[in-house]
């Protein structure tokens, strides 16, 4: 039992797990008392708990409306402020679901345990952590809950870490007390090969690097924010991602392994939420590039892929610029670009929402050469056509007509990872 | 305008005033908008503004009932940590209302705003308060929101003061701050000689001493809590209570001046939440009474007003022994009785809830004699029997039959306060 619990790694017989659970797993009182069960069978095992809850889902929606009412733009400080109180009520009712079971638990917001953070309002950087009290609390034989997403200055100021925050804490108190292993709980089983809805053969991977995760994680694969893999990765937090919703494992996230590498392609995603803009018979000449994306930067736009043709003329030398951003980015960068008109002298510009991204991931293929151009020969077989390319060491992503994005990511992943 | 909205109160140019405004003024972003109007006027004209809120109305009842699902007792720790969060939703959105109407606001929880509280959870007493977080924003010119209900101890728990806590975190800040005025802004316009709903000749009052206030606390009136009154009256905290739906001048609370005893009487009230239990035939010894109030309040059940008859017979003395409880621990009283039956040995117990005190309060009957037989003479005149009496320096108390109640205290108040 406990040992499926702890699923593939090898822990000690009693370890220090820390437990996140986000707003869908403890969405009513019914699925805070499913989850203290859970914890409670850790504790009963032996294992000291540290659990991470994020605002039961919707409550965090519904207090963002009431000062939408009240003022269309309101203060980030108050902002803060206000929806810590999501966190600190799951924390709260997760104590009472233990007390319930008979496992002694103490709730701490994030100030009371120790998360320090800058002062950047709703987007706060975790500055450092002192789990003093967490520590004793947990020596005392207690499951500590503690409030995800939210911190407090030095000057106790209560701040919240932004989107993907709760992962965040989860992952960072695990760092700060050294625990043998953080579980970030997900209404997915893990992290597969690809979509399983998409690709019905998409196998769950039993472990996958930091940096592949990373890639899957940009690359539209929505199991974590980037942010919190970069962390883990920069204190070498070994998570496991897996489902609140059973006990099966899930997937081990930690560093590159020699046996990581024998694998080359670890995952297909595709990402239908991108939008292409070509600026066309752009003047060739130095400086231009800088401009546009200087500009479109200055929006706070973010762009992924951008490709440049050759020029098509010697004597008045032009060129073709394509790049993606995120399709609800694609008015705002279109406007950007249009201001440009004049000054850049391009002759028209288009768009296209239309389009797929289609992406393979595997630090394998750094020792294996080829794997693009196997990627590019299955594509061509299914008659797809390469729109966009973009490469990085650990990955290749193309983009595709949009309507052949599923049939790509099938053929990709049956030419790599079929068995 | 300023003038109206100050009151009677002889203020100064800028003033520092307390206002507290509770959970039916705030239930939902329109009302908090309409307070936040009313806050701004006083800022506009120059004077520092506290403002105390409650949680929104039901918001307090929603997480009791959730905590509830889980566990019918849930530990007080937990709740006073789950029960924080409705005050902290309210100050949030109090500063944003008054950022949407320009004003600089800073919310501040209980911790915060320096609110240092006993480590009894669920009804924490104050300690003490340290403002200076609080001082130095007002300096800065913010309106600064604290919540109400709330503090926290030494060591960083966070706890809650139980009922009428707001109005408490309402005084205890004006004296701390020694503020020039508190408001306690509630659904009515203030302290009135008689409930206006049951005697249509019932007058505001202009102004009350603490004592009497105690007194109409205490007898069913349901203004406010004894407990603030008592900690206003500990520390001199001038106090008006007012509507927060008009702008019509409230009741001052303050001490005893010497021109507040030319009035004999300040109010009438009808406390029809009592309920009578009757020991018949108790044997008339030493200690009987002592051995049947050791039981009730063991029980933790109130008593307020008891009566003891003479005894029937001189050979075998017995005697019959009333009190009155509120009528929620009728049953609970009746059953402590019962057990009681074979050491004691009382023939019967009988019990009688339809009883109804009328109470008449005021500091100006110590110096004036006879208050208690004008009352008697005219419940007389109206045929209506008196069951118990109780009196005190400032109060007469009778128990008559409840269909009775609103009738004596229509007359009563005509006696004693008719024009």
């Amino acid at each position: 039992m406990a040992d499926n619990l702890r699923s593939q790694s090898k822990l000690k017989e009693m370890a220090l797990i820390v437990q996140k659970f986000g707003g869908t797993s403890v969405a009513n009182p019914d699925r805070i008392k499913n989850v203290a069960t859970r914890v409670a069978k850790y504790h009963a095992a032996g294992d000291q708990v540290v659990v991470v809850v994020s605002a039961m889902s919707g409550v965090t929606d519904g207090l963002i409306k009431m000062a939408k009412e009240i003022m269309p733009l309101p203060n980030e400080r108050e902002m803060d402020m206000l929806l810590a109180t999501g966190e600190q009520t799951t924390i709260a009712l997760m104590a009472i679901a233990l007390h319930a079971l008979k496992v002694p638990a103490v709730s701490m917001t994030g100030a009371q345990a120790g998360i320090v953070t800058d002062g950047v309002h709703t987007k706060a950087k975790i500055q450092n952590i002192t789990p003093k009290q967490v520590r004793s609390l947990l020596n005392q034989g207690n499951v500590v809950i503690v409030a995800g997403f939210q911190g407090q200055t030095h000057e106790g100021q209560i701040t919240t870490l932004g989107r993907g925050g709760s992962d965040l804490t989860g992952i960072a108190l695990a760092a700060a007390l050294k625990a043998d292993l953080c579980q970030i709980y997900t209404d997915v089983d893990g992290v597969y090969t690809a979509d399983p809805r998409i690709v019905p053969g998409a196998q769950k991977l039993n472990e996958i690097s930091y940096d592949e995760m990373l890639e899957l994680a940009s690359l539209g694969a929505k199991v974590m924010q980037s942010r919190s893999v970069e962390f883990a990765k920069k204190f070498g937090v070994v998570f496991e991602v897996r489902s609140s919703l059973n006990d099966n494992p899930g997937t081990i996230v930690k560093e590159e392994t020699r046996s990581m590498e024998g694998v080359v392609i670890r995952g297909v995603s595709l990402d239908k939420n991108q939008a292409k803009i070509t600026l066309i018979s752009v003047p060739d000449r130095p400086g231009v590039a800088a401009a546009v994306f200087k500009a479109i930067a200055d929006a706070n736009i973010n762009v992924d892929i951008i490709v440049q043709n050759v020029s098509h003329q010697t004597d008045a030398p032009s060129t073709d610029i394509s790049f993606t951003v995120d399709k609800p980015d694609l008015l705002k960068a279109n406007k950007v670009i249009e201001s440009l008109k004049e000054s850049i002298g391009y002759r028209a510009v288009t768009t296209n929402e239309k389009i797929g991204k289609v992406s393979i991931v595997g630090v394998g293929m750094r020792s294996h050469p080829g794997v693009a151009a196997k990627m590019f020969e299955t594509l061509a077989r299914e008659s797809i056509n390469i729109d966009m390319i973009s490469t990085s060491e650990i990955k290749v992503s193309v983009v595709i007509d949009l309507a052949k994005g599923e049939q790509a990511m099938r053929a990709v992943h049956e030419a790599f990872l079929g068995k």
